[in-house]
């Protein structure tokens, strides 16, 4: 009974931390296209068709700038910052939801001088990201609000 | 672009409510099996396995005691509380992860005094809900901690 009841409640720590779930910060060099961003994956459940995850942000960090077929649903948790969201940039508090839709580029931003943190919701089942050609990315940066976004 | 931002981010409001999200208290006559609970859809979307719903107890509420066969995977939001989880009764507090694995009896309940919320994520397609039997209820009330958690 004891260990059943380990696994099926997890507290929360101190510093968005659970118990028995680990935590991935994403190895980065010069070039990543991400910056200071970890990974902690709270639900994965089979037979479930999503998974849910939080990924956390230092201040000045950044998720990677991508797209794909699969849509993403997200709930802040942890601070303030900013995302864009296809041709938009958005500020972002604890608690708002934001839904990034099928071949949308999205990427989220710790602007605001401290950690952002958010959940993820996703299909377990998923098709890889695609990141911005040199091309792609330029039209992207032709919106002056996501050249000031991009260029952190 | 403005009515895309709109959809696609949805602010938190005070007191745990999102814009553009249908609050929606259940109807309770004197027989209901729960109590003072509230439902908010926050992602619902085509495509997705799965949907995610905020759920709301005032101060001494509850929810439905319940099994099926899909599993639930929750997050506690708002306040502290216990939970019933099979044959255990666990504490919960903001943040806090519980798996409700298939076939497992379960229920939440405001137990301290204050509003408990949490999220639930939760395939989209599922079985429906089965209530426990007069015999059942008996079985779960004869472990001494199931049988004051029950009488609140």
């Amino acid at each position: 009974m004891d260990s059943e009841q380990t696994t099926q409640k997890r507290a929360f720590h101190d510093n968005f931390r659970w118990e028995g779930v680990a935590h991935m910060p994403y190895k980065q060099d010069g070039s990543a296209p991400f910056k200071d961003i970890s990974r902690q994956v709270l639900f994965q459940e089979p037979g479930m068709g999503c998974e849910l995850r939080y990924f956390e942000m230092d201040a000045g960090g950044y998720s990677t700038l991508e797209q794909h077929e699969h849509a993403h649903a997200v709930m802040i948790l942890r601070g303030c910052g900013h995302c864009l969201l296809g041709d938009v940039v958005v500020a972002v508090k604890p608690f708002d939801l934001v839904t990034v839709p099928s071949w949308t580029w999205h990427q989220f931003r710790a602007t605001r001088g401290e950690k952002l943190g958010f959940l993820c919701m996703v299909n377990q089942e998923r098709d890889r990201p695609q990141l911005p050609t040199a091309q792609g990315l330029a039209a992207l940066k032709s919106v002056p609000a996501i050249a000031r976004f991009l260029e952190g």
